[in-house]
Order: structure tokens, then sequence, then C-alpha cells
């Protein structure tokens, strides 16, 4: 089995050869603008790796992985206006270096190209994997509905939360993995278990950011601690902390998510110790291991030699205890 | 032979049985707002009129047509937001009645949606359809890409607009004839015909659409007569205008077209008397016939019953001596 380190490496040197060259620039220049700004490429090591795992080449699976990273970036393309966000990955968000519009239509043409990357693929095949990826996509619009719908709501209940994080972010780690599963032709009860193992596998992952971001060690997590805090981010701690907090805490809580002090430190120092006054950080480990037990049950059924249910067992145990 | 009213009327019965029921509302409900606000339905019912001409049952085309017209509707959203257009078949557009974020990411799930579409069809057709429609839709990127380039731009050629126009419009009115016989399962180089046919007939189309504009029979033309006029539109007679005018003239309507004057009539009247000058409008009549000239010779190389092409016939120069 190979690393995902050396799967990102691979899928990065084919990413090369895809950059668009096509005119309009004003089209395509901001495509590959955002599709070079980095990223760890997970997700399409996630749909190599699986393929792998049941012994259909990686060199096959790199179209369908292109598509997921497409449709990921053209995801954060139109989020990022939406969030209003100025900067991602440390530059400028597309709509920020050129213009909101240029946004829209550039996702529109990106989202557009990760359908067109699975046309090398066989009919009988293209089918199965567009379908599961046309209700992907369909999923994660949802989920950043319900994100932006949040923003709105007094109340958020963790249930309503991770329904949102698993639509958002898990449902396409779940299809990486189960693309994998269906380019190696492996059944269908195969695949199933493996969306079933990556979308808990994303929701643990997600809870984990959360955890990070807060509690992550300063000299490994290469971000801020407290980005969320001072972002005002209903994460699962806010929204815990909410739920089992005395009126006064709740109140003192909810009033510094709604505004944006100019000592942003004395903010974080103050959330924090309101989230440690309830034990949020356990609240959080627990959920995320119930998730990743979730995720190993599905991977316990899968029928696959012990010897890869390890690596991917490894693999996902070394995700939740990483620390950026 | 259906006629094309028939068409329409049965795309419609079919739209009805369509609507989006899902949640969460704030997603769906402006999807199902934009496909209510009516339109002509034309582009489905050429999906359902082509593969009738092969003898292809239309009831099983209205998936295509479905798919044809949900992506036309995602257009008209996304458009509409690049456009900053406050209305849309005399109703607020999506981002006026709800905000742009709504607009953005109800478009994208419609986008997705069309694709969804065409998920009733057998994998061999799914991807035939599929691949043409993605070609398609990518085209109509670079037109509304185009589109919006023109508008900073000094002076467009005629060859520059038509190409414009050819991407943003004509390629959906040719996809949703070649599908007909795609579905049909006619011959590739038949699908060739009904596409050249559909893209020349979609490109006189727009023209004409620019000719009624200005010179339309304002009884008959249902919207104000000199509506692009009023909004600066480049249209071929504005920028053919500008090919064939004095240096006074030239500049004269180069600053109309930078103005929003009280006065509307006085500016419908002076740019009116400008394109008479140079009798624009009889070169807009000429290229509207050379490219149905296109049209109706793909058609005679089609090898279909002289019957059906004389149907066809009379459609397209029915839609060339329209009023509306």
């Amino acid at each position: 089995m190979k690393s995902i380190a050396h799967l990102s490496s691979q899928f990065n040197s084919f990413l090369e050869t895809k950059t668009q060259s096509k005119t309009p620039n004003s089209l395509y220049d901001p495509v590959n603008y955002i599709l070079n700004l980095g990223g760890k490429r997970i997700r399409p090591a996630l749909v190599l790796m699986s393929a792998e795992l049941f012994d259909s080449p990686t060199q096959e699976a790199l179209d369908a992985a292109l598509a997921v990273e497409v449709f990921h970036n053209f995801s954060l393309v139109h989020d990022d206006i939406m969030d209003a966000a100025p900067k991602r990955r440390g530059q400028d968000t597309v709509h920020e270096k050129w213009d909101i519009n240029t946004g829209i239509l550039s996702g529109d043409a990106m989202l557009i190209w990760s359908y067109q990357c699975f046309e090398n693929y066989k009919p009988e095949l293209f089918y199965k994997l567009v379908k599961l990826f046309s209700k992907t996509a369909q999923e994660v619009c949802v989920g950043q509905q319900y994100d932006m719908d949040f923003e709105h709501q007094d109340q958020v209940k963790i249930e309503a939360y991770t329904e949102m994080i698993r639509l958002k972010t898990a449902v396409l780690v779940a299809c990486a993995f189960q693309m994998g599963g269906i380019l190696a032709e492996t059944s269908e009860d195969n695949q199933q278990k493996l969306y079933d193992f990556g979308q808990n596998l994303g929701i643990a992952f997600q809870i984990q950011d959360d955890l990070l971001d807060a509690y992550g060690n300063p000299i490994n997590f290469g971000k801020q601690i407290g980005g969320d805090i001072i972002e005002n981010k209903k994460t699962f701690l806010y929204l815990k902390t909410l739920e089992l907090s005395s009126v006064n805490d709740h109140n003192q809580l909810k009033h510094l998510f709604s505004i944006q002090p100019g000592n942003k430190n004395a903010k974080i120092d103050t959330v924090m110790q309101i989230y440690n006054r309830y034990n949020v950080k356990n609240e959080a480990t627990k959920l995320i291991q119930s998730y990743t037990e979730k995720a190993l049950e599905a991977l316990s059924k899968l029928d696959l030699h012990e010897e890869k249910k390890t690596t991917l067992k490894a693999f996902a145990q070394e995700l939740m205890q990483r620390e950026v």
C-alpha cells in the first residue's frame, strides 16, 4: 500500500498536466489559481487509496480523483463568496483577487469540468460514478445551505450541526472512498461499507477540526489557536457549551459570539474559560471517538484482506491523532 | 408531427410533476420559483420535436428536455446576478427576491439537478447525453464570460459578437436538437446535421431578437421597443453601426450608449435615426437570412423523410418571421 503522502504526490503530478490552457483567460485563470493554491489533496488521495485497496491500479483512478478535487475547489470558490471570506490558504480568495462575477462563473465552469473528468471511463462505470457524484454534490449544497441558515438561528441543536457537517464535508469523503470501490468493481455491499467508513470518518474529522482550533498545540497547529472564536463560528464546542451551560454563561457566550472586540486574546481567554467550565473538550473527544468507532465498525465488515484492513485502520487512527 | 405549442404544453405537464418538495426550503423554493416564472419552453420542446422526427416517443425524451430547461434556468439565475438584473419575465429575479447567496447556491443545486435528470437513461445513452451536455454547458459559460468581457471593451467586432451569441445561446439550441437524435439513436452524421441546424437557427434567432427590439411592431412585440437602447446593450445593430458610421455618428452613438438620460424616448429616437442612416436593419436581415440558409442547408442533408423535413423547414421559417 502506498502512503497517503505518496498518493497525494501522485495526484499532484497528474494535476499539473491538467492545467487549463483554454481561453478566455478571464474564465480559466481563476480555475488554475484556486487549484494551485495547494491543499493537502486528501480527497483525491482517498479515491486512489480506495481503488488500490481492491487491487485496481491507482493510475486509472486519477480522473475520478480529479473530479473530486475540482468539485471540492469549486465549492470553496462559491462558499468563499457566500461567506465573504477574503483569504483562503493564506492567499486572496478568487472573488477577492478578481470579483464576485468571476468567482460565480469560474466556479460554474469548474463544476461542469468536474463532470467532464469522468468521460474517460466506459459508459457503465461513467453512469455509476456520475450518479454517486451528483447525489453527493447535491448534498454538499444542502450542507452549505444549512450552514448559512444556522447563522441566522438562535439555537442550533448538536444533531442539526452534525447533520450539517455530514452533508457539507463528510459525504464527499464517503464519495471518494466509494468511487475507489466502483472503479475496482467491488460488490455493492463493499461499496456501501466503504461509503459508511468514509462518512463516519469525515464527521469525526470535522469535529476534530473544531477541537484543534481551540485545543490544538500552538506549536504544531500552524494557524492561530482560537480562529473560530475570533470569527464567531458556531462550532461543536460553542453549540455544546450553549446546551450545557448556566443561564449566565450561556448569555455571556452568546454575547461574545456577537461581537468583534479589538482585544482578540481577551475574548479567546474568556471563551476558553467557559468551554473549560463545561468540559466540552471531553464532549468533543467522546463524539470523535464514537464516529471513529462507527467508521471502524463499517471497516470490520468489509470483505477485504485483514492486512489491508489494518492499513486502513491505521490511517483512520492516524487521522484522528493529527495535530494539524 | 405535434406542434411546438403542443410539445411545450406536454413538457409543462411533465414539469409540474417535478416540483422540488425537498428540504431545505431556503435552497429549493428559489428553484421552483424560477422554473414557474413561465417562459416559452422552446428548448425542451425542441428536444421532444427532434426525438419525434426520428420516430422516438416524446415521452422518453422528457427527462432530457427537463435537463435542458433546468440548465437554462440555472444560467438565468446566475446571469441575472452577474448582470445585476432586478427583473426576469416581469417578476423579481431570484437574487432580488432572496439574496445573492441564495441565487448562487440554488443555481448550483439546479446545475447539479440538470445532470441528475439523465439518470433514467441506460448507461450508453446517459454517457452520450451527459458528454454533449457538459460540452454545451462549458460553452455557455464561455459565452457568458465573453458577454461580460465585451462590456469593458471599446470595440467589439461582429465576428466576436456572433461567436459570443453562438456560445451563450445557440449551442444549447443545437444541443437540444442533437439530444433528440441521440435518444432516437440516429446516425452520428444525422446528429451532426441536427446540431448544425440548431446552432445556425439559434444564431439567427438571437440576431432576430436584437432586430425586433428596435424594429419590432410595438403592437405585437409585447415589450417596450428600444429596451436594449435604454439599457446600453451592445447588440448587433449597435456594433454594426459603429463599424459603418462616420466619425461623428460613431462618437455620438458611443456617447449615447454611455449615458442613462431621463428622457428615454429622445435617446431612442436619436439612436434609431443613426441606425437608419446606415440601414443596419437591412444588415441584420441579411445576416439572419444567411444563418437561416445555413440551417436549412444542414437540414437538407439530413437523412430523413422529405415530409418531415418540410415540417422542420416550416418551423424554422415561422421562427424567423415571428414578431415577438
